[in-house]
């Protein structure tokens, strides 16, 4: 088979190219560009399959990653390309948070949990976090036109891990009609519960629990009700995290119920927080977008 | 499914458990110990499918990695684990080389091609080198004998990528009674004509290059002639590594035509010499030496 020549970016493309590497009957690539939104460079990889070289439209898969993480860990660990490249889809994972450079004094914090690498794609509404800390207008404004501008995606479904799973369900129910569908990967149910998120949610928002909510996803989807045919979670049966109270998977299952939102939620034996859990299941998230995307 | 209990090493063992992660139906765990062969600790990861946890004797393929790496980028990166949990084959990636700890005293180089990170899985006979950069006995015969007394292991294939695919070719047609079966991925082929393996092996047997020969795995598949039934190769077509001659891949065309060892080389369009490449064709080596193992 020949391959495709490469997908071309629009002229007036705001994107710089960072690598591109042959992976399966596709290619993985980096880029990074300015952001309005956090006022610093951004990076993300994006999975395109030969059916997006060659100019059709595909369905895209808009990953969100945990705590810590840039777009490398799932880019590297979580062994997305082979069904993407089977399936014909696309697989973008942005980046967790805005990040220093030397032109920009972007505030960190000492802890893993709040700061860089750890946004909660949340628009922040307290100093110092919120000059830059706007993820949540980055990922379901700026960068979703950006990707539909620049490639050719027919549809973005929505999923992520741990703090990416947070974000993952609240953006999906937040805009319901910018994605057609959501999963999640051991995700915090209910930030503003969670020690985590509470600490992060303190940063961000201030004391006042009230302003929490709207960026609590359990809270998010009670309030909104059904907005999926369905919506899959895996989560690790031996996570640590569960046991100690950072996920509060419970909290989802009593709210997709209130809501009248169908979840299928799989506890997996044996499985941790890792991405050795990420890898075993991923392949059914994927094509639970891809039945999703055939429907919308 | 109920998860076997964990494989119980022997109680005498000399190994360190590091790590243990279940992924897909086995678990990806790492190990430590200290060796005769290198004087140092050494570290390898060993995924074990359901079947070796639950004491069956499964087939197993030790992989040796490229230049600059340790056990982790194939463990993170190859993507090995889904296959291997599919067919139940046990996957060994031990370190490349030994390492300096607080206590030893391991030469190293500036270049990342000479020293730590790029023993050649040989036994250097120079010094610096010749006290801990013992590797092909540390492989072939300490880790192997290590691991076939620490788990059920029926059989034991050999695979490699760059300079662990030179290992392999060459430790696989040095011992061919220790092995069931051979793979490369985009290996070294003659190190002797490559400047990368020319630069080690004048550190490690010094400037006569006639003992380098033993060491090159062309002239060895040469001296020796047919060993297995077939092996694999796979060469990224695009892999900057084969265009400025590292790799030397005709010359194992050659020398395997001359051996009449029957050798599979494919060269695939578009790929480079990353991780990116080894997980779009991995899985076919694993049931290479899957098929392999049945036979023997």
């Amino acid at each position: 088979m020949s391959i495709p020549q490469a997908h071309s970016l629009p002229a007036n493309t705001k994107l710089t190219t960072i690598s591109t590497n042959r992976c399966f009957d596709g290619e993985q690539r980096y880029y990074c560009h300015q952001s309005d939104a956090t006022k610093t460079a951004m990076t993300f990889s994006i999975y395109l399959p030969d059916e997006a070289l060659a100019g059709h439209l595909c369905p895209a898969i808009l990953y969100l990653s945990g705590l810590t993480c840039n777009a490398d860990n799932v880019t590297h660990k979580a062994h997305f390309q082979q069904k993407c490249s089977e399936l014909g889809m696309i697989f973008i994972a942005p980046d967790t948070s805005p990040r220093s450079s030397d032109e920009q004094d972007v505030p960190n914090d000492e802890r893993y949990f709040v700061g860089q690498g750890a946004s909660y794609y949340v628009d922040a509404t307290q100093a110092p976090w919120s000059d830059n800390f706007n993820m949540q207008s980055y990922i379901a404004d700026e960068l979703y036109d950006l990707l539909r501008t620049e490639f050719g995606i027919a549809s973005i479904g929505i999923m992520g891990h741990s703090m990416g799973g947070h974000g993952a369900l609240l953006l999906g129910f937040t805009f319901p009609s910018k994605f057609v569908s959501v999963s999640a990967l051991s995700p915090v149910c209910a930030a503003s519960e969670s020690a985590w998120g509470q600490a992060a949610f303190t940063e961000y928002f201030g004391d006042d629990k009230e302003k929490w909510q709207a960026s609590d996803a359990a809270h998010t989807i009670e309030a909104v009700g059904q907005q999926y045919t369905s919506i899959l979670v895996d989560q690790g049966a031996a996570d640590e995290f569960l046991a100690d109270g950072q996920l509060q998977t419970p909290k989802l299952q009593q709210a997709c119920a209130k809501a009248g939102q169908p979840l299928t939620l799989r506890y997996q034996a044996g499985h941790d927080h890792s991405y050795y859990f990420i890898q075993s299941v991923i392949e059914d998230h994927i094509e639970h977008h891809w039945r999703m995307a055939q429907l919308s």
